[in-house]
C-alpha cells in the first residue's frame, strides 16, 4: 500500500490537472502513472519534478532512449523497483530491443562489481 | 594510500603481463591504470574482469560510447570517485561532449530524486 | 516471507518478553511491531537495538518527531521499504502532517539529486 | 581535481552569473560554493537546480534548520562527503549546536543500522 | 512480474541447457534458481555470469560458507531481496546455524551503524 | 578536515577516558583509532557503539575474523573509505592472508553485480 493516496484525475485538483494534462500530451497516452498520481499529494513537487523530468529527459546531447537507459541504469544500482519497472517500459516503448536490454544489464552488473572492487582496494585516482 | 602495492609491469608475472599486454593492445595504450594494477595482487580476479570488461563493454547493440555512459551513471550513484573519474575519461576519448556530460548528470541526477520520490511515497508497480 | 519465524509474546522466553513489555510501556502500545518479533530470533541483538533505539530516539537537543523525519531520510535512500512504512506510521502519531510528508520528501528527493551531482561532477570540498 | 573546471563569477556569462547573484542574494553571502561553480557547466541545471533548492529548503512547514538536517541524513548515508560537509556548514549557521550535531548522527546511524537488520530478517511490512 | 520471461529448461537453447546442466551437476540440485532462468534470456551474461560465480564461490583461501555470509552481508546492505532470500538459503544448507545467522546480521547491523558514523563525522583514515 | 576535532587523551573527560581506557585494554593496543576520538565528541554514542562492537565484534558463534571480513564487506559496498582502511588492517592482525583478502574483495565484488542483475531483471523470490 502507498504511503499516501493516490490522487486519481477527477478527483485531482485544477493545478494537478494541469500537470496530468502536461504530462498525457507529451507523452502522447491517456492515463498518468502511479508515481504522479502519489506525489499530486504535494502539487509543488508534482510541478517541479514533472517540469524537470520534461526538461531534462527530452531530446538534447543525448537522445532520450540513451537517457532512458541512463535511467535504469541509476534504479537498478539503487534497487529502486517501481523506478526499474517504469523506465523499462519507458524505453521498450523508445526501441530498447532485447538485445539492448541485456547488454544494459551486463554493463550496470559489472560497474557495480568494478565500483566495489575499486573501493575495497582502495584505488587512487591516476 | 591504497590497500596493496600495485604491480608494475616489470614486477609482474607473465600471467599478469599477459593481461597488461591484452589491455593494452585493445585499448591501444601505452600504459594500463592503477585499477588493473591494484586488482593484479589477486591474479584470477585480474583475468576474469578484464575478460568480462573486454567483452561487455566492446560494441554490440549498444554502442561503445553509451556504454560508458553506463558506467557513469553507477559509478555516480555508487560514489565511487575512481570510477567516475577513469570513465569519465574513457567516455570523452570515446566522444562525450560537454553537453553529452552535462545532460547525462541531469539525468542521473533526476533519476536519483525520483527514486528515493518513489521509495518515501512506496509507489506501487503499475 | 521473513527469514525467520516472527516470535509472538505467548512462545517468547522471559528474556525477550522483557523486551516486549518495555516497547509496550514506552510506547504506550498494546503490541509489538514485526521488526522486534524478527529480530528476537536474536535475543542480544533484540535487546541490544532496543536499548539503542530507546535512548537514541528519545527527547533530547532534538525533538522526537524530528528524529522520526531524519529517520525516514535514511529508510527512503536505502529504500528500506518496512522501514519507510514503520516510521512514517511512527511519524505521523508524533505529529507529522500531510504537509510536512511532502516537504520531508522533496528535501529528500533534492538531496540525493546533488549527492549524484556532486559526486559526478566531483566537486572539491572548499 | 574536479571533472570540470570551475566556472568563477569573472568569466560567467549573464545567465550564470544572473544565478550567482541570486544565490548570494538569497544567502546573504559574497561567494558561491564550489558545487554552484560546477554543475554551472551546464547552464541549464544550474538555473533548474538552484530554483528547486531555493524552493524545497525555503521555510515552510519544516524549519530550514531540520530541512539541512535530513539534508545531512541523506548525505552521510550516500557517503556524499562535499554534501556532508557543505550541508554541515549550513545547519551549524541555521543554529545547530554540538548536541544537536551528535543527537542527529546517532540517529542516522541507528537507522542504517535497523535498515540493514531489516533487510536482512526481510521483515514484512505489519 | 520480472522483466523478462524466465526461460524454462524445456525452451531452452542448447548454449543455456549447458548451463543449466551445469549448475545442477556442480551443485548436486534438480532445478536451478529464478536468477538463471531470468539471465538466460542474455546467453552471454548467463554464461560469463555462472562461470564467474562458480570460480569465486568455491572453496580456497575462504570456505564456501564463509563467501556465502560475505554475499548475504552485500545484499543486505544493498537491500536485494532476491539475493538475501537465495543466498540465506544457501547458507543454510552450507551449515550456518541460527546463531551464526543472527551474528552475522548483528555484524552487519553494526558496520552499517559506523559507516554512516564515519561518514558523518568525516572521519580521516589514521 | 574531520567534521569535529579530535578529542585526545589527555583532553578527554572522565567518562570518555573510560571507553578508550576499555578499548586499548580490549583491542591490546596503546592508541585509539580516529574514529573513537571523533564519536568521543557524543560521550553516549561513543559508550553505546563501543559497547555494541564490543559484544557483537568478539568471538562467538562466527570467529572474529570471519566478522572483520563481514565488515569489510559492507563497508567496500557502501564506499566508506576510512571502515574499509580500519576493518582491513583489523582482519589482517587477525590472520587474513593476501590470498584471503583477495577472494574476499572477488565476492564482494560478484554479489554487487549479482545484486544489480537481480535487481535490473526483477527477479521474484522463488
Amino acid at each position: 500500500m502507498a504511503a499516501v493516496p493516490l490522487i486519481e484525475y477527477p478527483d485531482a485538483p485544477p493545478r494537478v490537472r494541469a500537470v496530468y494534462d502536461d504530462i498525457m500530451a507529451t507523452r502522447k497516452v491517456d492515463r498518468v502513472n502511479n508515481f504522479w498520481k502519489a506525489i499530486a499529494n504535494d502539487p509543488g513537487t508534482l510541478e517541479r519534478t514533472w517540469q524537470s523530468i520534461k526538461q531534462v529527459m527530452g531530446p538534447g546531447a543525448l537522445d532520450p532512449l540513451t537517457k532512458e537507459l541512463i535511467y535504469i541504469a541509476v534504479s537498478a544500482t539503487n534497487g529502486c523497483e517501481y523506478c526499474i519497472a517504469s523506465h523499462t517500459g519507458a524505453a521498450r516503448k523508445k526501441g530498447m530491443t532485447d538485445e539492448m536490454f541485456g547488454e544494459l544489464l551486463a554493463v550496470i552488473g559489472m560497474a557495480n562489481e568494478t565500483n566495489a572492487l575499486a573501493a575495497g582496494y582502495r584505488v587512487e585516482v591516476d
